[in-house]
This record gives structure tokens, sequence and C-alpha cells, in this order.
């Protein structure tokens, strides 16, 4: 069986996450049982999410155990299978984590599924039309529930989730506004992804001047807000919120070093009447079929074009994800295995 | 025609409001023309939300102009009218505002609603089974939509809302936690009102003490909450809550002199994937009747005993309604006029 190099969680951040934290280790791939499916990781994904299971603290989701294999998305290609339904060559995605192979149940419901690269990119079932770009449909179609004419703000844009929310409300006839960071990343939101208007939060660093440049790219208020970050942003647009707006929030990226991110003026979500609520993706399986069924259809046909920042060999991984917990990445953060 | 008492608006608040932002006047009743409805008010209702109409900045609802009548509900009895759906000694509901009479567009829709009082006082038209009771209804139903066996937590407990609320509650088999300041209070929540239990806030002054008592009187944690007063409660609220736990936001009183409010920690909205909503019960009134019906038989049967805190004479209106601001009140703050 191939050697399998793996990196694992070797202790929780104090603060800030550092490469220190994780550790480089190497096993032989256990045979396979009955059942059993061994999948050569192509790519891994790495997403904020994993930063919030680094900690100890509550959270939605259990924390990521100590000594063992880093959890995360992968796409990749069937090695060996001891499984009727899955055949060597297959590309399959699941959640493989932080390693080159894994031995998958091929029975377990939901841990590897077969994807169709006809028209859509493998590396793309762990952006667009993966896990992101589900997470940015669920939050957009189920909490925002957009009409045709309203305005959408999201935060983080240029990334998985925010350039697929920008072509999901595109596509509803709504005007979208991005939040970046960077000329860079704005310019390919406005030129590429076909956002209305970017704003470049490096330019708007607080929240008078984000506030203003609100206003000045949400003549008519804001409508719908996608929240990735946290901080003054989310203050900022509740100051620009029309009446009966509604912000889902995905993330609060800002706090997740355990610094403090209070809400300046909560009282806006009663004068304004609006709706803000939390979700995480993965509690909500029942939207899967349709959203990738659209989030395919986006892509195949061009109209949703992702990024991708690949980082070249599992031992990469730490230091990309750190870069993504400050907006290195331009799009979705790859580790390419193969 | 008779001469009429009425309290304008004479100037705004600079932060707290006081008596001399009112003025009283006095005029005489004009004559009725076809259509109008000549009205005596025997109660006037005060409520927070007056508060914010006193303000000039932005808000939900138009500010109350300056030297006109203080807007509010009122409940009375036709004296004269030249209108075929209503007769000299008809029990009315309307919008008559701080004075003593009101001559009233019979055909204006939701402007003056007859009322039986045969098992109904008609004071409770201004508070259980009226707009508070109402508003109660629509953030337990239709943004909190309870469960039974859940646990619900309503701040202001004694108050006109926070009675009604605990009612409606513990019709639909959920625990009823109330919040309500001094012993008084806490003994008629849960002794005459049946609530499970009451945390004095004036014993739980911050944000360790009240997340403590709401440990101890919700160990099953909180599910639903019902905000009418915002700042540290709320932040003690999302400590305690469950996943998927639904606040509705009805009131964020301690705000209204235009301190800032903030909420400490809205990544917990996320965490716990809340759902935080704020809403204006007039905003919604296809829900009238049947919560108006619920709420009518609620008192019928004695299962809501709502109190009353009663000023006599219209000259007491402005210190009865700066003490309701204060909690001063205890139940429904009315003031009586005949």
């Amino acid at each position: 069986m191939p050697r399998n190099q793996q990196i694992l969680l070797d202790n929780r951040p104090q603060g800030e996450a550092t490469a220190g934290n994780f550790r480089l280790a190497a096993t032989d791939t256990p045979p396979l049982q009955d059942g059993q499916v061994l999948v050569r990781h192509h790519y891994l994904s790495l997403d904020p999410y994993m930063r919030g299971r680094m900690n100890d603290s509550k959270s939605y989701a259990a924390s990521q155990p100590l000594g063992e294999v880093m959890i995360g998305g992968t796409v990749g290609e069937v090695a060996e299978s001891r499984h009727p339904r899955f055949a060597v060559g297959d590309k399959v995605v699941g959640m493989g984590g932080w390693q080159e192979w894994s031995v998958v149940d091929g029975n377990a419901p939901g841990m590897l599924r077969k994807v169709d690269t006809t028209h859509v990119p493998l590396s793309h079932y762990l952006g667009a039309v993966g896990m992101p770009g589900v997470t940015a449909w669920y939050g957009l179609v189920k909490i925002i529930e957009p009409r045709a004419g309203e305005t959408m703000v999201v935060s983080a844009a240029s990334g998985a989730v925010g350039s697929a929310f920008g072509a999901l409300a595109k596509a509803r006839g709504c005007r979208v506004v991005g939040i970046a960071g960077g000329p860079d990343k704005c310019r390919y939101v406005t030129g590429e992804l076909g956002f209305d208007a970017c704003i470049d939060h490096r330019e708007h660093g607080d929240l008078k001047a984000m506030s203003r440049a609100l206003k000045d790219t949400c003549p008519d208020g804001i409508d719908g807000y996608f929240e990735n970050v946290g901080g003054y942003i989310l203050d900022a647009v509740l100051l620009r919120a029309n009446a009966f707006a509604r912000v889902a929030v995905c993330g609060m990226i800002a706090g997740y070093d355990g610094q403090p991110l209070p809400l300046q003026n909560p009282a806006l979500i009663l004068i304004n009447r609006m709706k803000v609520q939390g979700f995480i993706v993965s509690e909500h399986m029942e939207v899967w079929p349709d959203a990738l069924k659209e989030l395919g259809g986006l892509v195949a046909t061009g109209k949703l074009r992702p990024r991708e920042s690949v980082a070249l060999g599992l031992a990469s991984a730490p230091e990309a994800f750190l870069g993504l917990l400050k907006g290195k990445n331009f799009g979705k953060q790859l580790v390419k295995l193969v």
C-alpha cells in the first residue's frame, strides 16, 4: 500500500494560529476491507471554518482532536475499490482531510460522491460547485430570499463563497456589490465576476469610511447582506440597510482568534425590522442537489468563472491556510497533491 | 361641543425625556361632518414606542410632529355619530392620542373598531387584547415559532407585552422564564401569571450575574427570547442560547435616550445558528384577528390576568409615561380620563 503523508493538529492556537500548531506525519495506508475504497487526493480544500475547529471552545462543530489528521474536503480519483458502486478511475469528492490518500467506507452516506468532470473541472467541486458554492446558495436563497431589483452586498467577494454569491444574485436580477481587499481583487470582482461595484476595504478601513462607500455604491440602500468576515463592515451595513433587510451570517473570520467583536448598534435590527440569521451549510444537506445543479450550470455556461489559488504539495498546506485567514489568497484556496 | 384637553409634544428630548417636553392645551371639539364620529376617551394607552417617536432621528415610524397632540391608542365611547356603523354608546378602540375627545372618520380603515365588553373589560383592549397582546403573539407565533417543551424567555415580563407572551407560550406547552425588576413583579410573574420562573434583574445587574441566573432557571438552555429592553440581558441570552434559537426584537427601551448599546458577541448568532429578527406589529395587520381571538379567550377564561397601572386624568400622562420608561409601572400603563 502507498505511503501516506498527513498533517495533524499538534496543539491549539493561543490567539493567532501559527505553522507550529501543525505537524507533518506519514503512515502506510491500510489494506482495504470489503466495502472500502482507496482514494488518491488530487486537491485539498482550505476553508476558514477550519480555524474554528482548531479551538477547544464551544462552537457549532466538534473541535478538531489533537494528534489527528486535520479535517477537510478533498477531490481525487479512486485508486482501488472493494465497493461495487466505485471503480478505479472514478473522480470523487469527499472529506478526506489533510493527507494524500484516504480509505473511505463506500456505504457511509455522504462520505464519497462521484462527480462528472466533462464540463466542470475537478477542483471546482471543492469551490463553486461544492461546499462554498452551496453555502452562498443557502444564504442567498433560503435566508435572504432576494427579489429582482434588490441590492445585495457580500464581503470576501473574490473568494469561493463570495464569487458564487455574486453570480447567483445576478441570476436573480439583483444589484450586487462586493467588498474585497485590494485593487486586484476588486477589479476581478467587477470585471470577471460581473458585480456592479466593489469596495476595497483596505481603502475604507473604518466604520465611517465603509458606511460612506456603501452609500455611494448602494444608492437604493441594502436589502441583503452575506456576512463572511464580521466586525465594522456589519456595523456599516446596518447603517445602510433598508426596512426588512436580511443578513445571512456565514462567517466571522475577524473574530476567530478570540478577540471581542461587538456589534455597535443592534437597535438597528429593530429600527430596520431586519432578520439576522446564522447558519452552517452542512446542516442543510437537503438543498445540496438543487444548489449544485444551479452552480454547475453557472460554471458550465461561463456565468461564474471562479478563481483558484493553488499551493503545491501537502507540506504547503499550513502556510497556505494561514495566508487564507489573512486574505492572501485570491479566490478558492486549494492544495494540489498530484 | 365639549372642551377638549390635549397634551402636545412641545420640544424634543436631549437625552432623557422630561415633563418639559410636553405641553397641556385645550380646544373646542369641532362640529361633526358626515361620516364622522365623536369619541369620548375613557382610557389612554402609554407605551414605550412613544419615546422613539419623540426623537427626530431615523426610525421605523415617522417622528411625532412638534406642536401636535401626542399619538396613542385610546378606548372610549361614541358620544355622537354621523356614521351609520357607529351609534351613541358604542364602545370603541382607536388611535385617539393624548386628549379627552377625538373626532374620527368612521370610514378610514382601521381607525375605529367596535369592541365587546361582555367578557373583556374595556381597558384590556389597550393591553392584553390590543396592540401589546398582538405584539407578543406576533413575536412568539410568527418569529419564534415555539415547539412544546422548548424554553422561552421574555424581558419586561410583568408588562403588557411580557404577560401576554407568557400566557401564549404556556398555552403552547413551553417552559417560560420571565425577567422583571423587583421582588413584587417577580412574585406576580410566577404567582399570578404562571411563569415557571422569574429573574429579578435588579439582583442580577450585569452580564455575568444574568448569565448565571439564566443558566439556573433554564437548565435546558434557551430556545426563544422576546426582547423588550436591550443591553446586557440580550448578551446574557446569547450565551445561554441553544442551537437554532430565535430572538424576536420588539423593543430596546434601554437605548431610547440615544446612548450606545453594543452587542458584545454577535459571533454567537453564527455559533448557535440563531435567528434575530426585529418587527413592528402595526406592519402585520393581517394577524390581528387571529391574535385578538386567542388573547380574548385567554383573558375571558382567566388564563391571562393582566395587571394595570392607572394614572388619573390627562394631566398625569407625562409623569406616568416617564415612569413607564423607568419601569415604575406594574403591568399595562393607562391613563383614566373618565
